[in-house]
């Protein structure tokens, strides 16, 4: 293990990550709040970041690396984004301060805090900040570096699956990484631009446009998007983090003209599939709650592409909804978005192999003599890609397993235990009952929400670059 | 699809179900109770039986025919299995009698009656003799029949993984059976005389020994084992509440001096060191709830062996337990016994297997030029076997929250719908809240007791006879 140039790298990311903090600096200069704590925070990562990457190493660098320092980057980046926080005063615990910054780190949401609407603009920024730069974290993982090292498909993206990758679209790794920024820019200009015309305040304008961007779910309203009341404003943030939950390649298929390939997606068919199925059902499900089906379909819609899109954002309460409903959100929850975009889950083109997968055993029983393979977009998937990607599953459903067990010593309901799990290793925010969307985390011990951070990030980087890091065979000396 | 077959050999199963059926009959005459439920229901089963056995076919048979047959054996037992019940009057309506027919068959053991004391003795028995048969025919199945059709190893057995294997041991199909029977005689006999000399009247020991054989859980007393107030007699069925959670392959090798090959089995040691783990685990988490560390350990003992062994007596409401004992207890459903037992869930081996493909997983990213296999007593387990295991425990997961999503109309919580679906599919009993040892099944909606029953015989049959009979290419013409 060459931990040195590990540590290194981690030392970049931490330097960029001081700059970023700028960013908020400003903000709160503009509205007059206290600088101490960005100013103070810009030093001691500034400081970590030049004390690590100045390290003398050597260049020896292989796929174990790789993932400790992607499992590193993450912690590093966590733990450091909590100093603002921490240092302004509005959280009790450092655990909670951590807890916020891998929550928006990993785009998760979740929110240990009460009421938010009484912190400075500057954190407030800071925090819906950290989920922009982790959705562009995990996209340029996702899309730039991990296919190009040749690990296999199980890990963030479709590596060796023959959905549409966007390295293999884009031979030249800096000029991927060029093109997704501008992509993400613009998109997230775009949201900034449509919510401002419908009436949003800009500071505001700015904050969801992170937020969904990076499918995270932050707010700086207690009430979430609901704050707003507006139709347009929800229709808007709903277009978008679909748009966010879409794989990023295809994107560049319909702007490179290659309009049948992009739609030709058999995971983007399956991710609409599933929006449009859940949103009809629960609409027609939740006709009791609401005054009559449009107003139904209003408040399904969002709530379906919030969760889907691991976003997390509300402007209902699904805690409120019949059980049905609640147990079709649970499902969305375990699935999550696209491959190679910012948002969580297990993601569709996993589930949709998987149940592939089934159809195909059914099949061999009927008709033991024919060879069947399964196939994405029309293309085979190997043998050795869904015995990875089965294994992925496997780790991340006993994630949440060993996760709820933790935190159930809480003392808190199943429902609770298990649903805390599932929205933080897929990156989503809210869960059921006490931690539903007018919920919140707070109430957690300091061991559930360290557990719960770790789990944001196990999700957030698809389980094993956490395993690598806790594995001890990582760490025997070759 | 040689259906004419397949029905003939469900008739020749009716057959036999009709002459176990006067086993009842003479419990209810010894008794002096009503014969008429019984004698009906002979005459009807009888009638079935010898009509569809009459059935002209001929014998092609493949393996399509065996998952099919295998599906509609177990459906149609259960169907015509209601009869007693249904015609006794003690079932309100024709959903629950099934419900607590298949419930037997499958040795599942939940069950929807309120006052179990206030039925008639014949019935009661005829309860526990679903129980006794089921359990046999699991084992017969798994054991004997499955292995010699060739069907690769997600199915219900280890037919192709290095685990000891029945029919390996012994060459003769018929030779097989024999020795299966009288293991399963005398273990069954063997604790009707312990629990007997313990105290227990006659009567009760049977049914007991009945349930404990089939692994069932069901009980003539409301308060399960935990009406008598023995510890003999806990300790007893805990006992052998264990012994048949183990592959009965195991006891054959221990019959035929084998004890090196015996003890060697990966699958057992696991199984023992989750048994030991759990119960020292949740005696400590339940200190609070007990007078000291011995009654804690009875009752946990107790508990965890009825959970893991999917047997579901009683002696203790793990429903009042913390919290952290209540997901040990879940996540012993989802485990299970060992295959080649009448237990149920997903295996202890396939766990074990699922963890070592994992662990695989991490060392191949550690470690990329090491070829590592998954190995089992020692022996290479092949890549297909593995694929096949770990696409029966994605099937297993999606067909819980399937049947949860549609428990869930019920308007039940979270954790009642989850856990009915995850105790019915791993045939254990009593499930989370308003299910749990104390309460029963009663509440739900006809619907659900009808996804229940299809989940328990789905479970019991390791999903994809089912899976195989919904198939729409099963019934194509070839």
């Amino acid at each position: 293990m060459n931990i040195k140039l590990v540590l290194k790298l981690v030392g970049r990311v931490l330097l960029i990550e001081a700059a970023a903090l700028a960013v908020p600096l400003g903000v709160a200069l503009l509205y007059r709040e206290d600088p101490m704590p960005f100013l103070t925070a810009i030093a001691v990562v500034a400081l970590c970041g030049f004390g690590l990457s100045a390290l003398p190493a050597q260049s020896r660098f292989f796929v174990r690396e790789g993932f400790v320092a992607v499992g590193l980057i993450w912690i590093f980046t966590g733990l450091v984004g909590a100093l603002p926080f921490l240092l302004s005063g509005w959280f009790a615990t450092p655990m909670d301060a951590v807890f916020e910054s891998c929550s928006g780190f990993t785009t998760t949401g979740s929110t240990i805090l009460t009421d938010i609407e009484a912190l400075p603009k500057g954190i407030l920024f800071w925090r819906a900040f950290t989920h922009w730069l982790g959705g562009m974290g995990v996209l340029v993982l996702a899309t730039a570096i991990v296919p190009k090292l040749g690990i296999r498909s199980h890990y963030l993206t479709q590596a060796e699956t023959p959905g549409p990758v966007f390295s293999k679209l884009v031979p030249k790794q800096s000029q991927t990484s060029k093109i997704l920024y501008s992509m993400y820019f613009v998109l997230t200009a775009l949201e900034v631009l449509c919510l401002k015309l419908a009436g949003m305040p800009l500071y505001d304008s700015f904050i969801h446009s992170f937020s969904t961007a990076g499918t995270g779910g932050f707010s700086n309203r207690n009430a979430s998007v609901g704050a707003y009341g507006s139709v347009t404003i929800e229709m808007i943030v709903t277009v978008f983090m679909l748009l966010f939950s879409i794989n990023f390649a295809i994107y560049f298929l319909l702007i490179t003209k290659k309009w049948r390939e992009a739609l030709a997606s058999d995971e983007l068919k399956f991710f609409l599939a599933v929006v449009f199925g859940a949103t009809a059902v629960i609409a027609v499900t939740n006709l009791g709650t609401y005054a009559g089906i449009w107003e139904s379909l209003r408040y399904t819609v969002f709530q379906v592409a919030s969760i889907i899109s691991t976003t997390g954002f509300g402007t209902a309460d699904f805690v409120m909804w019949p059980q049905f409903s609640q147990l079709i959100v649970v499902l969305l929850m375990f699935c999550g978005a696209c491959a190679g975009s910012t948002g969580g889950g297990m993601k569709c083109s996993r589930v949709l192999l998987l149940l592939r997968a089934i159809r195909r055993e059914v099949h061999r029983i009927t008709h033991p003599r024919s060879v069947e393979v399964v196939k994405l977009d029309g293309k085979l998937v190997s043998e050795a890609t869904l015995h990875t990607l089965l294994v992925f599953l496997g780790a991340y459903v006993a994630t949440i397993f060993a996760a709820a067990l933790v935190i159930s010593l809480d003392g808190q309901s199943f429902a609770v235990s298990f649903s805390a799990a599932l929205t933080c290793v897929s990156n989503v925010g809210p869960g059921l009952e006490a931690i539903g969307p007018v919920g919140n985390f707070a109430g957690f011990s300091g061991l559930s929400k360290g557990v719960m951070s770790l789990c944001m990030i196990a999700g957030r980087l698809e389980i094993f670059p956490i395993l690598v890091l806790l594995s001890p065979s990582t760490w025997r000396k070759t």
